[in-house]
């Protein structure tokens, strides 16, 4: 097991089905939109996914983990992380339903395919550039903030990867929400099902699924809140059950 | 107090600084939406404001009961309820505050004057047209359906009304908040602030209330969920503080 970890990294037990993912203490590490947005998108029997800048892998191992039959692909910029990703995918034997590829979200149509695929999901950049200090240099920006792509980037790329009738299922920042409705609707995936997050029932949400169908019929399915946390700073039940924990 | 009174009237006591309104049981009825949209809109000391389809004239008596110091107009379409909301302004002895005034929604700015207003509210008829069976001879679906005026004339005659900097507060159904966002920011009105109200924790949003300011620069604020009821089905502790119940 040593000769697959590089300097900085470790193996981290996903506690579920015996998946493990391989993270890197100095570069972006996922977090709960990524399990979130896993559990939200309703992997189906025989779906054809692509995970737009998919990081570690993350997604891709999650979703594996809930459909054997599906095909996923994740595509990501950084050369590390990619080769880091398929570090994991081999750790879990997922290779032959998991490939990590190397490339440009705005090039993913041109890389992956137009029009091929059932599902498209994205945990992307929530920061809007000139928001806050940013170093362009630091790898871990490139996964919070718009620097390598933009919102409008990922949806577009998603609207040519999709069949029509495809999903498109995204984890993003409650506050970008009129800019997430907007442009999804310019590219034609037509907002159908929005789930917002909250860490207690009296907080603002931190964070919103969406999902979009590619030329869906426009009808949006709001479902109820998903509070994390009770009064107790316990996991609530339903989080417990996304967390496989119970 | 009888001559106050016409054929299936009623006063109802809205248990609240000894204010009551006059209900007709074959016209529309207020409801929750009313209430909660009275609250949310937060009317500010100097406030001058319109209520774009003011039915009964519950949401200009409710604000009127909230802050003295404010000018309230109400917009109605139809003569029956101008007359009876007048009748209201009355009882409630409002009339150097709140004006009823029979007119069109579409004909708003015109009637009322342009950019003169600093909040602008409305829980306009939530229902498009083509959804169900509508009888438009019946009185009560003017306030259900999307007969007389649609949500983009609401819009466009608030974004009207209002200075720039001015506030706009709808209540309005969660399965139209595409429509609303959208149509929001084609005349300006900047989405700033959402609330969903939930009946429970764990249901879906019945209600949405929806804040836009005139020219305003995006940002949007979300509030935590409203949630009416507890598990026991009794209100929560905020309802009965919105309901002057605590």
């Amino acid at each position: 097991m040593e000769k697959i970890l590089r300097e900085f990294e470790r193996i981290d037990d996903l506690q579920w089905k015996g998946l493990r993912i391989i993270q890197n203490s100095n570069m972006f590490c996922f977090g709960t939109d990524a399990v979130l947005l896993s559990h939200f998108a309703g992997i189906r029997k025989g779906d054809k996914v692509v995970d737009l800048g998919t990081g570690t892998g993350i997604i891709p191992v999650l979703l594996a983990g809930r459909m054997e039959d599906a095909c996923i692909y994740g595509l990501e910029i950084q050369p590390d992380m990619v080769e880091m990703a398929n570090r994991s995918i081999l750790l879990n034997q997922l290779q032959s339903r998991v490939k990590i590829i190397e490339g440009d979200i705005r090039q993913a149509a041109e890389i992956l395919g137009r029009g091929q695929y059932t599902l498209v999901v994205s945990n992307p950049p929530y920061k809007k550039l000139g928001t806050g200090l940013v170093n362009p240099q630091d790898v871990k920006n490139i996964a919070r903030h718009e620097i390598m792509c933009t919102l409008d980037d990922v949806l577009l790329s998603a609207s040519l990867l999709l069949k029509a009738g495809g999903r498109f299922a995204m984890v993003h920042r409650p506050d970008r929400m009129i800019d997430i409705i907007e442009g999804m609707r310019k590219v034609c995936l037509e907002p159908k099902r929005i789930r917002m997050v909250h860490s207690h029932v009296n907080k603002p949400p931190i964070l919103v699924l969406v999902e979009g169908v590619l030329h869906g019929r426009p009808f949006l399915n709001w479902m109820p809140p998903l509070i994390m946390y009770d009064e107790n700073q316990e996991y609530t039940p339903e989080l417990k059950v996304i967390y496989h924990m119970e």
